[in-house]
């Protein structure tokens, strides 16, 4: 799973049907400080997170084992919200 | 799934039986204002895109979740056309 | 998919069992023009390609969905030979 | 699968139901001699691994063959301990 | 597939059960000249290669799709030794 930050959000009206009404966020791979780092891609919320939360993703077929993206194209999933991070024993995130 | 935007189309007649009518069309990731970044890659339509379109794709096993993917060679789909893109509150995409 | 080049043949004796027969070709990514970009990998031929040709490639699961490749230990496909590109209005590559 | 350091933990209260009670750990990819490399992602773990103990990950579908990960949202696991590394017939990491 | 160079190997005592006696090689992708580029990884041995072997890997779920590894939680397979490699009609490794 990637550490990533929800950055946006995006609208679409023509789309495979199994998406309808499926909330599809644009998040950042962060490092372990819930810094930004790589390209952005979108994610489907299983968790109702929004703009600024640190979440988890998981991709591939992994994104469909839950029961809002069974069946559906999407490859990548938001499955968790992050409540804090810690690293080498210090605490390196902590939600607000 | 990667933010994209269709560049140009190709052309194949010696092609998996599958294959056989689908639209194969080459997209460029984009970031979240819609800038190509990266190389292109191909992806098979299932929503009627064409040149110019920002879209989504998904890909890997994902990729076959549509109704005209279901056991196809293929890696990766266009499954929706975006509208437009929202990033901390300001749109920084919109279909013109 | 990725828009591939045929660079040459792999020779393999002692292989899973189900790969005999199988024809492995080492082919490199290519960019819109055609022209090589990244580094070389493997994949197996189900449209009879040569070297030198362009053609496409798809990657891990969905390259087990030919009639070839059914339940092979095998992540990359040549599934479709390209007789030409065109991107943003303007053929980039046309098989000679 | 990849040779990877536990780094840290996470805490995550808000998550896909599947995941309850699972251990979801930092790790980093290290190369062979077990230094860090790369940025940093989470796995589940499945053999009671700690921070500070280098381990292989398994990512992709892979990741949801073990007992622990069946059917779950996750796309990385930590399915060995490594005691020792051997490199052109030289030790590069013992566990102490 | 991968072209790459096995270079070690691993001991894992605490591993997942499916894993009891299989060859974990530490192996690094090369290029069409067999010269190592990359990140070490680590793939499960089907075809009893050794250190300085060059040989194929395979990934993600198709690393599965052998006898030895169905089912186990394992992304990276060894499922063929390679003889010889031949670029643009140039033999350019041939196994001693």
């Amino acid at each position: 799973m990637l550490i990533a930050r929800v950055i946006g959000t995006t609208v679409s009206t023509v789309k495979d049907e199994k998406l309808t009404g499926r909330k599809l966020l644009i998040v950042r791979q962060t490092d372990e400080f819930g810094n930004a780092v790589g390209k952005p891609f979108v994610a489907i919320d299983t968790v109702d997170a929004g703009v600024g939360d640190l979440v988890l993703t998981a991709a591939g077929s992994s994104a469909r084992q839950t029961s809002i993206t069974k069946d559906t194209p999407v490859d990548a999933v938001i499955m968790a919200m992050i409540d804090s991070l810690e690293v080498d024993g210090t605490v390196t995130f902590r939600k607000s």
